[in-house]
Parts: C-alpha cells; structure tokens; sequence
C-alpha cells in the first residue's frame, strides 16, 4: 500500500521526465505482483487484467477519475483501477462472499462509474453520459477501456452508429488483444489485425499537423509527437463511421500511452485510440493466446499449475460437450454455435473435431439465435450452447425469430442457478421465467450428469417445436444417488412416496429437494418428485399428486418471481386443487457474489435452514 | 390476375429484349395499383412496399424463388412479392383476420421463407441458411432484401461480422430510401448518402474487369456492363466487413436491377448491392420522405385523404406525448429517447420542441436503454419510449444495465396488449412477464387516458429505482366512465363493491372489468379494483379483498403465462388466503393479425362471452 500510494500521488502531478515513466513502470510491476498475489489464490480474471495495467495508470496520469467517468467494457480487466482507487489491502477479499467484486461496481467505489458483467455496454453508456455531460455544460469527459473481443455485439455498433452522428467528445481506448475471450472472430477481428500490419498511413504527416495545429497546447505535444509519430495510422472503419481514429499504440509503453490519451482527451470529439496489448503480459505461463488463462482459479504462481485438485465427477459441461459430440459424430444434422465462450459451454470440442457445423459467432447472442433458426427451417438440429445470463441479450430472436416460425432450436442453457463468484451480472436466475412465457416453448431440466445426457437425447429427438433445458455451472448437487430415467414429453418422475409433504424439485433443484427429504427422513416422511417439465406442466400427474399431497415445498434456481411455484400455484388454483405451496427459489434480489455454497447459506437457501423452516411449520 | 399472371411467365424465362422490359415496367404499375387499391381500402404499409415494386420484379427475374430463398427484412416492403407468388386476388383480405399477413409468413405461402415484423433479422437469417446450403453441398442463394432504415440495429452487424469472416454466396439488396421510417439517425445513414453522392470510384473499370473476368458466362454480361458502368462505386464501409458490393443503382430502373442481381449471384461471395428507390414512388401524395405515409389507414386514392373520420377522443400516445411534453417545459432534468418510432410514441413533439433532450436513436432498442441508465445516474430522469413488442430487444440492458444499477429510468412502453393489423410479430402480451421478473423494477399501468397522465406524474416523480408502465395502441376501453385519481406507491383503486365476486382489472384490462361489472349487474353483483400495480403488489389491500371476494376474475391485456393472474395465484397460495382466481387474459399462443374488437372476439375475450363464461360459473 505505501509504496503504491507514493505513485499514485506522482503521477497524478501531470508532469513526467523519462525518471517518472521508469516510476511508473515500477508501478506496473508492483500492481501486477498484488494481482498475481491475490487472483493465484482466489481465482479471477487474470490475462485480460494483467495486459491492461499499462492502459490503467495511463488513464489515472491523464484523466481526472472519477469526474471524468471511467466506463470499463466487461470490467473484468479494472483490477488495476481498483488498485489505484483506494482497494490495494481489501483486494485481497477478491470475489469473496462480502469482499471486492470481480467486476465494477459503484456500491464499492464512487470511481467505478458502472456495473459491467455483460460485454459490450460502455459505448451506450459512454454516449449517455456524453449527453448529460452536454446538457450541464460541464468539462468532464468520458473515458471507455473496451477490449477487441466485445467489439463484435451489436450494442457497440448501434451506440457507435449513434456517437458519429452527434460527435461528443468522448475517448474510447481500444484494448487489442487479438484474441477476445476465445480465439477473434469476425471481420472486425480480421479487420484490426489488417490496420495493424499496414503500420503506416501515406498521408500521416499531413493528418498529424492538422490536428496538432488544432490544439490548445499544440507547440508541447507537437515537439513530443515528433517521437510518435509513427503510432498513427488511420482506421478507415472508424471514420468511416465518424469518429476520430488514433493507433495503434503499443499498450505497454507508457510514454506513448500518455501522449495519446492526452491528444485523445484535447480533440474533444469522439476518437478511438487502438493499443495493442499482450494478454497476461508480465506472466510468462499467461503471456499470449491462452484461453485458460482468461479466468481462472487458485494457482501455483511459480510453477502456473492450478492449485485446485482436479474434480473427478465431470462437470455438466463436460457432459453436454461429449454427448453432443457423440451424437454429431451419428447424425450429420447436428449443428451448433455458441457466442464468444467455446470452452466456457464445452463447444470447443465440437468445433475442433467437426469445424463445418459447430460455430463460435462472437459475442453476438442475437445473431447465434436468430441464424439457428433458418438453419432448423433447414432441416437442421440446431443447439445453442449460451449460458443463462447472456441469453437474455437473445431474448427477443428467441420469441421473434424462433417462438412465432416454431422451428425445433435446441437452447442448452449453461450457467443456469448461482454461479459463484461472478456475482450478480452472470447469476443464471432468470431463464425460467423469460423462456416460459413464449408460446411454442417446451422446457425440462436435468437433475444430474446422467439425466443431462437424457435431456440431450430429449431435444435431439423432439422436432415439433422449439425446446430449452438448464444445467448449472461446475456440478449438481445430485451425483449417482438416483438412477436415470429418459425423458418423456411432459411427464414428472416420483422419486419417493410418503407421508403428506411433497419436495417438488426441477433441475439442480431436485438435488437440493432429495437431500432434504433424506435429512427430514427421521422426523418427516416425504414425498420427492423431480418435475422434469416445466412447460407443458405434467399436468395429469401433479393432480393426482394433490390429492395426496397437501402440501408442496418447490426446489427450484431461479427467480421467484416468474418461477416453477408460480407456476404451479396457478395451475392448482385454476383447477381447484388445495394444495398449499411454499417456494425456496431466490428471492426477487440481485444475487452478489461469493462462492455458491456460501451464497446459498447467506441467502437461506442451505439443506439446514431448509429443512429447519419445513419442520417448523409443518410440526 | 390474369395479366399479371402472363407477365410473371414472360419474366420467368429469363431473356430480355428491351420490349420485355417495357413489359415489366406495366407489370410494376400494375403492381402498385392493385397495392393502392387494397391498402388504400384496408390499410396497410405503404410508401416502403411502392418503392421496392421493381426490386421485387427483379429479384424474381434473377433468382428462383422459393428455392433460393427471399428475405424480406421487416417484410412491410413485400407486398409485390406476395402479389408475384400467387396471392393476386387473396391480396383484397390484407390484414383482416384470417386473411394476408402484411407481413411474410410461410404458412401463407412456401415463398414466404420467414416470418419478419421486427427489423433487422435478414442478414442474420440468410447465414443461417447459407450454412445449410454449404452443408447440403446445393447451388440455391440466398437474397435479403433490407431497408437502410434497419441498418442501425446490432443484430446486423453481429451477422454481417460473421458473414464478412465466413464468405458465403449471400445477395444483400440495401434499399436505401434515405428515410428508415423516421427521417435517417446516424452514421451509417450519412455514410449511404455520402457513398451515394461520390458517384463513381476511381478505380471503377480495373474492378469492373476483374469481376467479370471471374465469372462464368463473362462475355454476356461484360457486353450489356459496358452500358451501366457507372453503376458501379465501391462501398468502403462494406468491403471493410470484407464484403463485395456493388452500387448505387437506381432502384426503379429495371434493366439496371437485373444486370447488378445477375453480376451479385454470379459473384458466388457475399455481395451488398446498393439499391436507390424513392419511398411512395408512383403515388404522387406519398412519394417522398413522409413519415405518416409509411403505415396508414383506409384513405381516398384520389385525394391521398383519410377516409377513416378523426377520433375526437386522444390516443394514449397523444396523452403521453403531451403530458410529457409539459412536464418537461417545466423541469430541465426531463430527457427521453425512441427507437426509430418518434411519431408513433408521440416523441415526435418533444423532438422538435426540445431537441437537445429528446432523442430517436435509430432502430437501436438495446442501446436506447443503455444510455437511458448513464443518463438516469447523471441525474436526468429518462423517459424510454419504445413499443412493448420492440422492447424485447432491449431485454438484456433492462436486466443488467438499469436493472442491477437501479437507476431511475421511466419505461413507457405503448402498443401494449392487442396491437390488431400488424399481427403476431407486434402484439405486446409479453412485457408484464418479462419486466416483473426483474428485481427493483416498479410496474404499474393506467386504465386511461387521465390515469395516464397520473402514471407519467408518478413515474417522472420516482425517483429511486426503475419503473415501468403500459399503455395500448389507439384507445383505451374506459373513457370518462370513472374519476381519476393519483398512483400512490403499491397501492390498488377500489372502483366498485358488491357481492362476492370480485372482477380485477390491469391497466386497460380495468375497462373489460367495469363493463362486465356493468352488464352483470342485474343478475350479479360484483366488486371491480383497479390492481394499478403489478410490482409490488398491493399486498394488504389484496388480503382485505380476501375477506370478502372468495372468487376474482382478472382481466389484462397480456400472455397468462408471467402475467397478472399468476402473480395473484402465488400471492394468495403464499399467503394463505382462500381465494379461486380465474383468469382472462390471453391463452399461451401467439396472436395473429385483424381488428383489435375481431381477434378478441376470435380469442373469446369480449364482454359478451366473459359475462357468460362468468354467469355459466358463479350462478
């Protein structure tokens, strides 16, 4: 902390000799060294954050933060801002239950401007604040860090479409990495790789003495410009949208970060500064195209090597990924695309054995949708391997494109319940209730690895309409305790008879209803049903269910509101049946961060104070 | 029909001598006066689909439809497609129940590939197909035919991202009208017009050669190109996407049409060809850039006047327009923005009167509400007008930008409930669901055009977290029947008491509730509550009405699926509270097309079947 704070004090002077860049580079060094520290024991974010250390101090030199709003796109790369901005002891509770997010977040520092989990939103946010910005005639300036791999969602381009219209003065830092989260795609990907290898524009000189002349203080950055001169080159793209193009800088260069940024900051109009950055810079096992470095959790700094032991179940990932590969390889009709997370929904498998049908598209959510459903209209078998919380960018393709033309798109939805440490961005709470409300869906859940394989036959085979099912990140609560059954369209499974108290689980739910009746066993026989269908409801067997059960307790990962006892409620009242229901989904909150288990006791969702709360009100 | 018919088979051989291609211009003006005739008598879409009359005929020319599929973006601009394959005569029933779609829609006929009422699905849809066809090893094309209008959305650009990367044969047709619906917002809108303005491109006839050099039957073509030479200009913006493009050419000339299709299909690459056309073109009253020409209602060809008489009483989207309007005279920190509806949601008005407040951000739905949360955290209260149905594309940034931020934006959303003509694509029967899911949200909805008024004073005076609010299109049922009164925070209106049936109403639901109360009256007494609001619940109200009303009825304008009846039915079951609820909101299928009072009718939601249903039960 002292040391770090002498920096921070020094450059914020504004005034630099060649000594100050080398006490800055000694910052870098020692911000890298704490986010190794902590993320080699709590896990995180590691190659993106490490390669934007650079950008960060640079911003904090230049920029007047947090009057100059800073907009970090994604934000899983600020761990150097948090540093900077008064976290340097508490970021050792990184991601922990109750301890510093993982992303931005306002509620932790007034110099975290937004919460970002989700790609691609700082443009948006950035043409917002421009307009209250023009509104209060103030001088502030808003300041975006947004990595390549967010610049393929449609959201940039609508906010960029808007932007080189109305030109606000607005800096937007391109962090090129050449990689995004997975390997680039795309031809904006292409794209960046071309403006960087032409190296140099033919009418540069002009360009430059345009806009050095155009300055206030121009004679100063003129005479230090002259060194960098060759850091400009045009991005035909970007102005061809309108907006001023600076770049490509190298993102680990200080001096010529600094000279851009202030020659960003004086043209006041919306410009792009393009840096190139290498991913897990200053970490050699990180250093480079390494997806396994993107996010990670505990490791050996020294030797790189993960520090969690391997868990031998598979995850429900692994699962889906060589099922699906298993039937691809059987049935040519098989196709798939994910949106930018290939190893992240277990995809990458298939696109390296079978690269003509299985497709990463980008971070594009809505075109992965939308396109799955000409290729159903095709004949084909699409699934769309997106995680819970990033379908909902999807949500109108799947009602417009895929709900009302009824064509049989397969939605695997990953990520779905809690997802830990991610916190409230990625909690894959909400899937029930957006997907059940669309005409034509079908929806079911496994409840463990075994039944995930038979919801994957399920959907293979079911070509009527349109279909979704879940699973949760890392694992099930259930492993091998029940047998597997297949799925049959619109039908529960009773698991356990007895007594006049049913657990009706769904999903990941189930697990958390069988522990439950295993641990009431002693005291209160239950009944255990695995609902399996979520639409159509089993509708036959739930009202012979009431007429011995009276009352229902509902498992379920989602939202309340929107969720299976809703749904259930309604079906019981609209058919007469009396059957009290009670409902340990999540409350109508955001979820925060912290590991699931912990998350779970917090949000009194644990076996123990489950099971408490059933013998307490039916004793 | 049976001139028609003759020019369809002369166009089908696919020779032309220059007396063919008078034929085909009578053919277009045959086109547009069957157009004229139909929506000049039912309404409809109109000055979109009068400009593309020649595309069509081209794409018809060129192309073999339906095996190579078209893709009518939006599909508004189709008519002359539909009136080319066989619905000639059927045209006459264009938006009356059960009759033509103004939409495409494949059970109407197997041209129809998609169905498209939301913009900007086409490029994303032909890579979808694009990929079957590589898959099936077939030589069939795919051909978009897209406004310039619907360029402004992300779904585009995400697949045109893709499409750049991928390469496949893929003909975009870019009508560029230079209007989208509303006037052009943005910067690619500006860089059409300045591509259009360049005319030709320097190195034209080294890029002419070269094309056709590499094409199969290139002594033809290079022959009858010499002619059109000038057609020909390079689109700098899609050859960065690495796409082929070819343009501008003039939109009504066919000769010209078909020579620029050939070359795009021989290409075998993606292709964008740049298409002028003039919107209204061959109706005097429409041609040109008017707005209120786009869609219209039954109106006298001779004159260009509606037929259909003025409604004295304002439209919900009045009242919110000028309501608003004087709120924001009074109070700086007013600001709102469309998504390329400005006249349809009544920004219009604002627009023109406080134009540095008030803002249509192209077709940009995701973007509009990003920005709406920067500028809400600003300390601006944003007002995000966009129709129930075209909202759904802003899902994701509801969710994670205002949602998990909490800040203050107002959502009015209009074209809630039954929207009628423009049929399933536009209904909005999903906000109530997709909306109350969200935790901080506040939901609330006005029974009239007064209670409208009090809910945009109560969402302008709300100033801590996010909050929603609907509205239908072209009337509220209730008019004056009831005094107004103010929203006060979670609380519901008793307008009636009586008996023990009690009839709840939501929002314009609240008018079906009164006047089945009013014509049950005689034979049954009933209480009527405005709910008023969704989110929270006026729980303490509902537990009194308990006591009393052992069987409610609800009545709102959306899917029962997430709606009001199963929030209710939660409620009571959690509660413990012994009420049987039935509901009368719309059964979990999507609605098609026809007069508002019809398909409630055809839905078995009108008054007269509700008050049966209701007697049939309760006596």
């Amino acid at each position: 902390m002292p040391l770090s704070q002498h920096y921070i004090e020094l450059l914020k002077q504004n005034k630099y000799s060649d000594d100050d860049y080398v006490e800055l580079d000694k910052l870098a060094d020692e911000i890298r060294g704490r986010i190794l520290e902590v993320v080699s024991k709590n896990g995180g974010h590691l190659s993106s954050t490490l390669g934007a250390v650079e950008i960060i101090i640079a911003m904090h030199c230049v920029f007047d933060n947090p009057n100059d709003p800073f907009i970090f796109d994604v934000s899983h790369q600020a761990y150097a801002h948090k540093l900077l901005t008064g976290r340097w002891d508490s970021f050792s509770t990184l991601r922990k239950i109750g301890g510093i997010s993982g992303f931005t977040k306002p509620d932790e520092s007034e110099c975290d401007y937004f919460i970002a989990g989700h790609s691609s939103t700082s443009i948006s946010l950035g043409v917002g604040v421009s307009k209250a910005i023009y509104l209060n005639h103030q001088r502030r300036i808003p300041v975006a860090l947004i990595g390549d791999g967010a610049m393929s969602a449609g959201l940039v381009y609508e906010a960029l479409n808007e932007l080189g219209e109305r030109k606000y003065p607005f800096v937007i830092i391109l962090n090129d990495n050449e990689m995004s989260i997975a390997k680039p795609i795309g031809a904006i990907s292409k794209y960046l790789s071309q403006a960087i290898a032409s190296k140099f524009s033919q009418n540069l000189k002009g360009k430059i003495a345009n806009i050095i002349n155009n300055m206030p203080n121009a004679t100063y950055l003129a005479k230090r410009f002259e060194e960098s001169i060759k850091l400009i080159t045009p991005g035909m793209l970007f102005e061809e949208f309108g907006l001023e193009y600076i770049g490509p800088i190298c993102g680990h260069n200080l001096k010529d970060l600094i000279y851009s940024l202030k020659l960003a900051k004086e043209l006041k109009k919306p410009v792009v500064v393009h840096v190139q950055t290498l991913k897990g810079k200053g970490y050699s096992y990180a250093e480079g195209h390494l997806e396994n470095w993107h996010g990670v959790g505990a490791f050996d700094i020294k030797t790189g090597k993960s520090s969690s032991s391997k868990n031998s179940i598979k995850s429900p990932t692994e699962v889906f990924s060589e099922t699906l590969l298993q039937l691809a390889k059987e049935d040519s009709k098989i196709v798939g695309m994910t949106a930018a997370m290939p190893s992240g929904t277990g995809l990458d498998l298939l696109i390296d054995e079978l690269p003509d049908r299985f497709w990463d598209v980008a971070i594009a959510e809505q075109h992965a949708v939308t396109q799955a459903s000409a290729l159903a209209k095709e004949g084909y078998k699409p699934f769309v391997a997106i995680y819970s919380t990033f379908l909902q960018r999807g949500f109108d393709q799947i009602i417009h494109d895929v709900g009302i033309m009824n064509t049989s798109v397969k939605f695997a939805i990953d990520r779905a319940g809690i997802v830990g440490e991610d916190g409230e961005t990625h909690q894959g709470v909400f899937d029930i209730a957006y997907l059940k409300m669309i005409p034509n869906f079908t929806i079911f859940a496994p409840r463990d690895n075994e039944t995930l394989k038979e919801a994957i036959y399920f959907a293979n085979n079911f070509d009527k309409s349109p279909c979704a099912f879940r699973y949760p990140r890392k694992s099930f609560k259930l492993k091998d305790e029940i047998p597997s059954s297949k799925f049959i369209y619109g039908e529960l499974e009773i698991l356990q008879e007895g007594g006049e108290v049913l657990l009706i689980g769904y999903g990941n739910g189930v697990g958390s209803a069988y522990f439950c009746a295993k641990k009431l066993e002693e005291k209160l026989k239950c009944g255990v049903v695995d609902l399996r269908f979520l639409k159509p409801l089993p509708e036959e067997s739930l009202k012979a269910l009431a007429l011995k059960y009276k009352r229902w307790y509902v498992f379920s990962e989602n939202n309340v509101i929107g969720g299976v006892a809703e749904s259930l409620c309604s079906f019981v009242n609209f058919n007469n049946l009396d059957v009290k229901i009670a409902s340990f989904e999540y409350e109508d909150k955001f979820i925060p961060h912290g590991k699931t288990e912990e998350i779970e006791i917090s949000l009194k969702r644990d076996i123990e104070t489950i099971t408490e709360k059933i013998l307490n009100e039916v004793l």
